[in-house]
Formats: structure tokens, C-alpha cells, sequence
């Protein structure tokens, strides 16, 4: 905790201040963007981008992580409270703030439970289905304010106020860093310059409202001045209805907050702590809900862009935070100006950013059944919603994972004439016994494959019915589970009521120990065999010298 | 489909008529006590034996297995009724027939679908668990009919019979067989006549009542005479609600049907087809609804009657159909006078049998993490209930697995001195170099692992920090899913910023197979080797005429 702090480097000291106003800068317009998305008025955005990044600099592990509102995170946010209150309602910004303490205390928990691991109940497909999914319902959500209205109604100085706000904006991810280097800019700097694009456009729309008038666009309107207040109020009446919202939530942003800092870990070799990262972030989210704010997580693209600006340590997010501290205590007038089309033009340009279709792609080439989640996922989010989206695609993954479980790969062993190599009939010319069957399994035996394998098992035993003897050549099985070791005693007493002997060979070492804590050992109808090759010896030319063995 | 019957075997029958009769014998008292859990009418039991079986021959594939009502299955039907109607009533028994058809036509489209894969999604401890949960709970449920109220308000009369009927039962179950056995009957023949012990248990209560009166014993009162008629009567209300229980009991009858089929099918060495039981299931339960019945599977301990009076074929199921639309055709007045406490009795000691606690016990000694599961689960069906349970059950067995899955097995290899073997260096006495990092992955790489791979390899990578080639040997990764294509061309691409080539070893067929459809090969930022010693070889000694291998 705070290692970074005790171990700080002075030559950190300028990138990490860089970053720090660079994310500040960034944080402005999305934070305010991404509260709205949640159902919320704009200051709350900013409220949870003061206190949340700061525990997360005290408890987390990631050096470059910045926390605060995300786009997903808040869809689903507003999707929670939606049934339970109006959006823009008092109740529904306690509601808001509440399910981030029920959040963060579901992630504080799993993180002293020591349940890290449960980042890994998502396939990489899925969490991508998952995510585009998601970012199409964000983006059609936003329409309406874009436009001021329906598609059929618009509002025409909303709608061109909003489609310029666009225009700038995908004008200026396509192009603006590369315009900027050919200024003579740094690749680096340019790129990170172009992030800030959204501020300036939001300034622009800002001062254009200021001089030109609103003309009926809908605005933020009085934003409190001052840093946001202690607020522990509650609504008592709705912690059951938020428990659940509250653990799903809880869940994803684990998972979008780990998907991230892993890829910004890896580019520096960066250590991550998982039971660390579940502990930074519940902290974080308490420390939303205590100052007004709503669930928040570690943003990919924040994050990516704390990191390019030179961020070395968690410095660069406190720095971040007390500079959007500054703003709030400085006059907020000129913020109710703010025209919401613009904001929303903000967050469109944001979620398109997230569309990505490579990992489809690469999946539809690579294993169909993969694609095929990532396609269910998505359809999933747009049908049933996000929360829904997130059961389906656990199912999804757990599914794909049973059901390849479910046909391991065996092998029928044969002997390469001559030699002490056996290896699969299938791909080699190798030579087999009638009387002894070896099989060698290619994957740890656990409940989801057992029965596939006992199944495989007595197929075989069908196909070579002079066989005595079954050898299981135990090359690949790094663990045995204890559903596993039931079937092996199960397949041992079968074949000894069918006159057939179980061998095992080449157990490993692990799997050894832990068999010898069972009874398998001690009732197995045949023989331990440290090699295939001595297996198959002794049991094709048994004789009395070698029962020694 | 109905294979059994065009291959027939003459010599087939004698058994076949045994086991139906002696099934038939078994099914009244239990079918029409399985009903009472389920909340419904005696007769309801009786009517879900005949059809369900017919249409279970016809399409299921185990040879032995005998389907109707059964008591976990039976515990979850009135579970799931109960918010929904009072026990006893017109629309609870219109509830449970249209229950019976969601889950058989959720069976169904899984069959259609293949799904079979679905039944290992729970482990071996958490199945035990939940069947003893589940036990536990129908046990107390039955105190109450038993005793004829509170344990404080006892009815006397009817809390004598009930301790009799459970006093002989008890007696029978212990000692029936040994005594059958000293007066001359065969073992088989022994066992099989002592489970019809319930059979003559309700007889001799019944007549008691006839001859001695009712005392106030609640009985099951008229039972309508004929057969069951054509019920297609549904609560179009309901539909819904009996939705999300309709998915968890049809999920629970193909594991409990599943899990008995497997058990018996492996004393003979038969083959199961899990996507036609699936089918088989479906159609019984369709069947179920048509006929007023309720929700049913196969019962192990039914199946094993069975099997052990004899049955060869479905034929055995047929025949125990076909006697039990005759009781019902022939005058069923004295059907009125059955006691409930008896009927009660026979259900305590039913379940009492499914009270095991040697895969607990296993467990603990083999593998504290399945034990945890299994104790969590029965808790969980004990507190929240038995439909909780299942999904209690369900998300432990993938969070073991998961959990056991973030933890791979991964080894540093070196080279015994003088061989061609590499070896872990943990385990023997073996050379490593500097500069190169030899890893063997002990598990199919999936997303489950994937960051717990690339977090070991990190870590290793920091402890050698002199290594310039990283060596990953394959040979116990039989495949490699989406999530981890991906992990591995990033970690590719890291190693390449740092200056490390990342070589493969001992790729298997399959996977390689699988590789050349993806881009990792093409970028890859090292070579592929057919031997971890080649590997080395080439690494550690670069020779111009190597390098064209």
C-alpha cells in the first residue's frame, strides 16, 4: 500500500503532473457525460472523479489505472434505478450513490475473500460482445438529446448544434493527431493532445450558448459550487432491490477495470494484484457513494491516454483529482451553459471508440463456436438489456468451456516399431496389442469431462473387445478432482466385474500425491506403471522375473 | 429410435415381466406419496406413472432406467406452485401439469438443440450436497403428516400409525433382505422383494383403518376411478412465472436421470446417448402434462429395482404402465382409505436413503475445495431453498473450476545432464541457461487461465532477468481457445518491445492445426521447434548452418 509513494522517484515527478492535468482535462466533459448516461445530473460526474481516484491510489496496484465514471458502468447504472426512480429525481441520485456502496462492498469483500479469479469468468469473445453490445445501447440512448427530440421531432437548434458537436468531434479523432504532427508535433504528444479534442468542443459549444443564446436547447443547468457534500443518506427501502444490480455491477466493473490495467501492465511488465484491484476499486466506489457520485471503474481509454501522457505512478491521478477539487470551488456559473447535444455528441464519439469487430473476426476464423458467443452476447445486451447481457454471457463462457470440456481429446497409443515411443495410431504408424488397450488422455480430468471420458473409454473398450488390459497414460493430466477420482474407482470396479485390469502410467508427480490420499491406490485392479513403455512391456510378455517389477 | 423392440430377444422377457410388476408394486405407494410433496392429489402420482414411462421407452436410450414421479423433483414443483396457489387446489394442480410441460419442452428443444454437454455443469460434491439438502428439507416437510401436527400437537392416533409405518420401514429396510435370504430366498430375490416393503407397509395400514376406523387420521379420500383424462387445461397467468422454475427443474431432472442412467448403464456396459435422454425426458414430461401429472424423471433408486428384478429392456417400463392403468380401471374406492402418516413414512424413509455422506467424506480427505462445495450447497438448499440451490450449486461448480483454473501448473525446465530430457527443475536435477527461459504449460490454454499464464510467465520472466529467448513447451495444451489466441499475441508483442523472442516447442497436431488459422505464426517474434532439446540446442548454440533448420 502506497509502496509507490515511499519509493517515489523525483524523475517521475513531470510526467505524472502532465498526465494529471491532461486526465483532468479529459475528465471534465466525460465525467459530466457519463453522469447524464446514468440518469444523473452533470455535477455528479464530477464528484466521482475526486474521492474514488484517490482511494484507488491508496489501495490499488496499477500504476496507471485512472478511476472514475465509464460509459458501460454508467448504462447500467441507470438501467438499475430506472424501475425505482425518475431520472434526474433526488431519489435517484441516493439510489445512484447507494448502489455504488452496495458495489463497492461486494467488491471490498471478494477482495478480502481473496476472489480475484472471478475475472476470469468472462471469454475475452464474450467480453467483447459484451461491450459493443453495449456501446450501441449507450449511443441510441443518446440520440434523443443529440437531436433535442425524436428523430421525427428534432429540434433543429438542438440537432445542429448536436450533429456540428459531431462532425468536430469524429473530425477530429480521424485526423486531429495526425494534423497536429504535421504542425511539427511529436507522435506522442499529438496523440494525446487529440484526446482532448472533447473539452474543446465542449468549450466551444459553451461560449457559442454564451453569445448566441440557448435558442431552447436544453442545458445543465445551476451547477452547486463548492466540493461535493459528505452524504451518507440512504434509502432504506431499496437495498434489496439493488442487491443484485449491485453484484452484477460490482462484477463488470472488475472486469472492465482488470481488462484494462492488464493491457497497460503488460506494456511496462507491470506487476498486477488482483485481490488488490478488487480492493482499490470497492474503496474507490465507497468513496463515490460517501460524495454524491455513482458507481465508477478503470477506463480503458482514460487510462490509455494517463498512460501516454507520461503517468508513472499513481501520483498523476491524485494530481487529477485535486485539480478537478479546484474547479468545483472556483465559480461554476459558466458551466450551466453547457448544451447537453454536445455532451451527447461526446458520448457518441466515446462508445464508437469501443466498437471494435476484430475480436470477432479474428474469432469467426479462429473457433466458430467462440464467435458464435460473442454474436449471442451482443444480441443478448441489445434484447434483454445490459444486466441480463452480463448472465448471458457468464453462460456463454461457462458454456463454451463445458462443452468443449465435454470431448477431450484421447488418444489410442501404439509403439513406433523399435523404438520406446508410443504415440497416437491415428497420426503414426505404431503398433498395438489386441490384448492391451493404451489410452492416453489429453486433459485434466475434472466434473465437466469425466463422463465424456468414461464414455470415450467404454467406446473403445467396444471397438478392441479382446482387451485385458486398459493402460491410461497419464502424460497430460495435471489434476485429478475429486468428481474425477469417483468415476476412476467407478471404471476400476466396472472392469474388474468384466474381467478387465486398469493400469495407470507416467502419472505425475502432483496427481501421484494427491491420489494417495485416496483409496484409489489401494483397490486398483492393476498395476502403476512409471512409463507406456514399460506398461506395455510387462503386460504383453508377462513373465515370472519381471512380477517383480 | 425403439431399437430395443425390433431386436427383441425371446429370452428377454421373464426378466422384463419381473421387473414390471415389481415396479408397478413400487411405483403406487411412492408415486402417490411423491404427489403429497408435490403439493397435489395422491392420484396425480399415479397418473404421471403410466404415460411418462410409455413415451420415456419409445425415445430415451437407457435400457433400464424407469422415469415417473421422484422426490427432489417432486420438492421442486411445490416450491415452485406455492406463491402461486394452495396446495391441495384446482389450479395447483393445473400449475403442476403445465410446469411439467415447460420443463419437457425445455428438455426438448435441449435435446434438439444437443445440448447433452449440459449435465456436467455441476460437480460430483455439489450433486451430493444438493441431494442431501433436498432430502433434509422434504424429511421435515413430512414431520407434520406424519405426527398429524406440531411436534407439540401431536394427533396421537395418527402419530402411532405414522411411528409404526416408520418403525417397520426402518426395520425392513435393515433386515428384510438378510432375513428374506435365512429363509432360503436368493440374495437378488431377497433385495429386489425387500424394497417392496413400502407396498406392504400401506396395505397393512390401509386395512388397519378398514377394520379399526380412522381415529381422525387424515386420509387420501375418494380417488376417481379410470383413467387419467386428456388435460390440456392451462392458466395462460402463469406462463411466466412458472418460466424461470420450469428451466431449473428441467435442468434437475436430466442430472438426477442422467446421474442414476449413468450409474446403471456402466454395470452392463451400455451406451447412453445424452442428447436422445434429453428427448426421452422431454417427451415423458409433455406426456406427464397431458395425462394430469406433474414433473418427473428417473429415479435412481427406482432404476436400480429394476435393473436388479431383472429388466432387460423398456419393456420392463411397459409392462409396469400398462399394470398401473389397470389398477386405476378396476373399483379404487378402498384407494380413499390410504393414511396419510403411513403414505408419510414411506416418503421419510425414501429420502433417508439418499442421506449419503461418503462423497463429503472423500471429499474432505481428497480435496478441501470440493468439500467446501458440497457443504455451501446443502446449506444453501437448506436456507434459501431448493431452487436457489440448483443455482447455488451451479456457480460453485464453475467457481471451483475456475478457481482451480487460475492457478495453472506451470514448470521451468532444464536439461538432465548428458540426455535429450528436459525436465522440471523443481522436481530433479537439472542444467537451465541464462539466456534461455525454458516453460512447460501443464493445461489446455482457455480464458480461464489465460491471464494467470501470462501473470506466471511475468513473474518468471523478473527472475531471469538475463533471459533473451522464452520457450514455451506445449506438450500438455491440447488446445487453445479465442482468449488465449489473443493473450498469446499480445504477450508476442510484449516480448518483442522488450527485446525477448518468444519460440514454441512441441506443439501438438491438433493445436497446430488450429494455430495456422489465426496470425500469431506469421508474427511471431521466434521459431517453432519439434523438441524442447532442439530448442535449446539451436538457442544455446547458434551456428550459421543451424539456422537454416
Amino acid at each position: 500500500m502506497l509502496q509507490w509513494l515511499r519509493q517515489y522517484r523525483r524523475g517521475a515527478l513531470p510526467g505524472d503532473i502532465g498526465a494529471g492535468v491532461v486526465v483532468a482535462m479529459m475528465m471534465i466533459p466525460q465525467g459530466m457525460a457519463y453522469a447524464l448516461v446514468a440518469g444523473l445530473p452533470p455535477v455528479a460526474g464530477l464528484y466521482a472523479s475526486i474521492l474514488p481516484p484517490l482511494l484507488y491510489a491508496v489501495f490499488g496496484s496499477s500504476m496507471t489505472q485512472s478511476v472514475g465514471p465509464m460509459a458501460i458502468v454508467s448504462l447500467m447504472t441507470g438501467a438499475a434505478i430506472a424501475p425505482l426512480a425518475a431520472a434526474g429525481s433526488g431519489l435517484h441520485a441516493v439510489l445512484a450513490a447507494q448502489l455504488a456502496l452496495v458495489a463497492g462492498v461486494v467488491l471490498l469483500l471478494c477482495g478480502l475473500l481473496r476472489l480475484g479469479f472471478l475475472a476470469n469468468f468472462f471469454s475475452r469473445p464474450v467480453m467483447s460482445g459484451f461491450t459493443v453490445g453495449s456501446s450501441l445501447v449507450i449511443a441510441w440512448g443518446q440520440l434523443r438529446p443529440l437531436l433535442g427530440g425524436d428523430p421525427l421531432h428534432t429540434h433543429i437548434p438542438s440537432a445542429v448544434l448536436g450533429g456540428a458537436s459531431l462532425l468536430l468531434l469524429i473530425l477530429a479523432r480521424g485526423y486531429l493527431a495526425a494534423g497536429l504532427q504535421r504542425l511539427g508535433m511529436k507522435k506522442s504528444a499529438a496523440d494525446v493532445a487529440a484526446k482532448l479534442a472533447p473539452m474543446f468542443v465542449v468549450l466551444a459549444a459553451l461560449a457559442a450558448v454564451a453569445t448566441l443564446g440557448a435558442h431552447g436547447i436544453a442545458l445543465t443547468g445551476p451547477v452547486p459550487t463548492g466540493l461535493p457534500q459528505l452524504n451518507l443518506a440512504t434509502s432504506s427501502a431499496h437495498w434489496y432491490a439493488l442487491l443484485k444490480p449491485g453484484l452484477l455491477i460490482g462484477f463488470v466493473i472488475f472486469l472492465i477495470s482488470m481488462s484494462a490495467a492488464q493491457t497497460l501492465a503488460q506494456k511496462r511488465g507491470e506487476k498486477l494484484v488482483s485481490n488488490r484491484e478488487l480492493v482499490g476499486l470497492g474503496a474507490a466506489n465507497v468513496a463515490s457513494m460517501v460524495s454524491g457520485g455513482f458507481p465508477v471503474t478503470g477506463s480503458l481509454s482514460r487510462s490509455a491516454v494517463n498512460f501516454a501522457a507520461g503517468a508513472q505512478t499513481p501520483l498523476a491521478s491524485v494530481i487529477s483529482a485535486v485539480l478537478l477539487a479546484c474547479a468545483l470551488v472556483l465559480p461554476t456559473d459558466w458551466l450551466a451553459l453547457l448544451p447537453l447535444p454536445t455532451l451527447a455528441a461526446t458520448i457518441i464519439v466515446a462508445v464508437l471508440g469501443m466498437l471494435e469487430l476484430d475480436t470477432l473476426k479474428t474469432a469467426w476464423r479462429y473457433d466458430r463456436g467462440d464467435a458464435l458467443a460473442w454474436i449471442v452476447t451482443c444480441i443478448g445486451v441489445l434484447v434483454l438489456g445490459v444486466e441480463a447481457g452480463v448472465i448471458v454471457g457468464v453462460v456463454l463462457s461457462m458454456g463454451t468451456l463445458i462443452w468443449r470440456a465435454s470431448r477431450p481429446h484421447i488418444a489410442v497409443l501404439g509403439r513406433i516399431a523399435g523404438t520406446e515411443h508410443f504415440r497416437n495410431v491415428d497420426r503414426y504408424t505404431a503398433t498395438t496389442s489386441d490384448a492391451v488397450l493404451i489410452l492416453r488422455i489429453d486433459a485434466n480430468l475434472f466434473f465437466g469431462n469425466v463422463e465424456a471420458v468414461a464414455e470415450r473409454i467404454e467406446d473403445e473398450l467396444r471397438g478392441h473387445p479382446g482387451a485385458r488390459h486398459l493402460v491410461l497414460t497419464m502424460t497430460a493430466v495435471s489434476s485429478i478432482d475429486t468428481s474425477a477420482l469417483f468415476a476412476l474407482t467407478e471404471l476400476n470396479a466396472s472392469l474388474k466385474a468384466r474381467g478387465i485390469r486398469l493400469h495407470l502410467a507416467e502419472v505425475k508427480g502432483p496427481v501421484m500425491d494427491r491420489l494417495r490420499a485416496s483409496s484409489l491406490l489401494d483397490t486398483l485392479n492393476g498395476k502403476l506403471f512409471l512409463s507406456t513403455a514399460m506398461a506395455s512391456d510387462y503386460l504383453n510378455h508377462p513373465t515370472p522375473d519381471k512380477e517383480s517389477q
